[in-house]
């Protein structure tokens, strides 16, 4: 059920005129009558009188196409977690969007002020959790399409909208475009506005986004992102890290095997890879991450629970109440975590010459059913560093599509972005 | 040791071009020379070279005195947890400043774009907490000042800049102004921003300032908070509400003394006063707020301690090591609490109809010794809620100045101020 809807192209196509939005949004229309009832992505149905409405009104605002903003008339999925003005927020849950309220998110307001226009909310696991929603993965729909960004992921992946909004904690943004096929990106901790996203874990709560190809991604990343720079240069080639250890233990064997042969192509192509022993405490990672989230997800829901514990899923749930036992002592350790496991990166990267990680976007492809979206064991300790992520498509396994996870410096967002266009280009199908 | 200094006359006085900043400064510079060798209300001695370029370049720069900003040429003294371009942050201790470092508060900035000119930094207890630095109380130096913005209130009081800013986290603002016999203002929570600022716990944290009188904050308040408004009328006379019971037990009986005759001044000149029971709980809100603070501290320390913590005055670092042992399911009520305080606030306040509640800025006045720097337990509950409160000078007890602490509902700062203005006249000098 997977279908070509690249961001870059279409938003040339929709400013030079070439098709206009109320055209293009005609094409998407047809484009979710045939697969969302399938795939359910989306949580409610689109208002096609408004969309058309918004559609028309955008062209007819921007008659020049000399004036046309960079995403103009493109149509974009945003997460259930995100307040978006005249979209209530449900998060996944059967609460009251009244329980939720709250002005529109940051990263919302960049891209409709961009050009683009919201198709709808996407679906997301309970409160961006565990607790899966209905969505199906479009390669497949017998598998999970991953989580907690669940419908952004699937919608990019079925061509319903050229680009989405997610957001990752754990592994919510680079699992699921791994499942789905496509590009999942996680900016360095803090460089997208948080702003106006439901909080699960405030310290490692990053904004994200979905799009086809890497070319899509880098069309919107200057867009969503503070400070967009164009850096000094940097070799055009980086020279490539494996995380080698108990870390990358934790991949199933097909993902590995599919590692590899990413990797092949890599060096085939003239790529150095270096294979470096790190996160030898990956277990002591793991939990304080766990812990981090939990006590933060704490204090976050705090007076959600309070009122309205007994409609949370048990996951949801009980996260909440492992988090009220975890001692203050506790929760600023594993704070200051996050900035001691960037800097053993960094040290790494300094000693063996790495400019990149490479890894797998998830253990293996997407699992069996829609009971579980899978594992984020591969996307934590970049999650738990901050430092920004990028997964592109590397091929498949069993007809479903693996994701290679591509990691620099915090705060080096630009040249993750610059080198993810040729490493997509030689590790697409490798696998 | 006490001198006058009004904000607002001398500001009027500098923008008119009766006196010029460089001409102001020197008799500054006078009064810090006759008497701060007594007080020690700064940290460091002021550069009179810096700040005599700083006020003959300001006076060049607004030579027409209708262009000229509200503050032009008024020094300020700035409690030494701000951050303050061109000068270090040592938040009272002797660790190396570089541990603190990072940009100016936006609170200073704001004063110097209003033609601001920072005198120095201030004394202050140890990271704003309990242990006592070297300030005495102009009144008479035997006394403490009160604390933890000891410096701010002393070099207000003294005549030594007409203005100072300070931090309330329990009782940091408005008891030490209440020691000194100025007026001491903590806004509504987050309405003068706190970022530039030093922790100490982020959910109760206040940035406030120092006045000689209501007319001068009544100047400077409108300056350093966001969104300053002119309110719908307010009636002209506020119905009073005097907060008996439990927390009014709390005072001395030289405090309490000093009420009643505020209170009966008040009547006198025909302010309706009611006595409500309210805070029945207060020992619950003292423990609280007292776990809330311990808490955030030990997050917001964490780092500081672990490398520091030898270094730390044993207040300090007990509070460090008991807000650990906090689980954050406690944490997470503490701050809850903060809410149901206000709505608990708000709901006799409508019950009543009562519009503004008074009560001692301290339990009495400023205790001998400046060994410590006295209690804080009538500010507790109006910062745990975040409301706004205003000391004003109502009289003295055995030569030593008593505060009447005015506060009103959340977000209603300009009614404060203005109600402030004839309270003020009202209580001087009643006690």
């Amino acid at each position: 059920m997977i279908a070509s809807a690249p961001l870059a192209e279409t938003a040339e196509r929709l400013r030079t005129g070439e098709v206009t939005p109320a055209e293009y949004f005609e094409t998407v229309r047809d484009r979710i009558d045939d697969v969302e009832s399938e795939i359910h992505s989306f949580v409610t149905e689109p208002d096609w009188d408004l969309l058309d409405g918004q559609a028309t009104a955008l062209g007819d605002r921007f008659p020049d196409p000399a004036g046309r903003p960079p995403l103009f008339g493109i149509p974009v999925g945003v997460k259930d977690i995100f307040h978006v003005d005249g979209y209530p927020t449900r998060a996944g849950t059967d609460l009251s969007p009244a329980a939720f309220d709250g002005p529109q998110a940051t990263s919302v307001t960049r891209l409709r002020e961009s050009g683009a226009i919201v198709l709808g909310k996407t679906v997301t696991t309970e409160f961006a959790y565990m607790e899966p929603g209905p969505t199906r993965n479009p390669h497949d729909l017998d598998h999970t399409p991953g989580g907690s960004s669940s419908g952004s992921a699937a919608a990019v992946a079925a061509g319903l909208c050229p680009v989405a909004l997610g957001s990752q904690t754990i592994g919510s943004v680079i699992r699921p475009a791994s499942f789905c096929g496509i590009v999942g990106y996680k900016p360095s901790y803090e460089r997208i506005p948080i702003k106006g996203v439901l909080p699960l874990a405030e310290s490692v709560d990053h904004v994200g986004a979905f799009a086809q190809n890497v070319e899509g991604m880098a069309l919107v990343a200057p867009i969503l992102c503070d400070d967009w720079r164009t850096l000094p240069e940097a070799p055009e080639t980086p020279r490539i890290g494996v995380p080698a250890g108990p870390y990358l233990d934790q991949a199933a064997p097909a993902g590995r095997e599919a590692l590899e042969a990413q990797l092949g192509a890599l060096e085939a192509a003239g790529y150095e890879i270096r294979r470096v022993e790190v996160l030898d405490d990956i277990d002591r990672i793991n939990d304080r991450h766990t812990d981090l989230v939990a006590a933060e997800a704490a204090l976050a829901h705090h007076q959600w629970f309070e009122t309205h514990g007994d409609r949370y899923a048990e996951a949801s749930a009980e996260l909440v109440r492992d988090g009220r036992q975890i001692d203050v002592g506790r929760l600023a350790n594993t704070r200051a975590s996050r900035i001691e496991v960037r800097e053993q990166f960094d040290e790494a990267m300094a000693k063996h010459d790495i400019d990149l990680w490479v890894s797998p976007g998830a253990p293996g492809p997407a699992p069996q059913g829609i009971g579980d979206t899978g594992n984020p064991v591969m996307n934590l300790p970049w999650t738990h560093a901050g430092m920004p992520t990028l997964t592109v498509p590397g091929g498949s396994v069993d007809g479903l599509p693996v994701g290679l996870q591509c990691t620099t410096r915090f705060g080096e967002d630009e040249r993750l972005l610059q080198w993810g266009l040729s490493i997509a280009s030689v590790v697409d199908g490798a696998a």
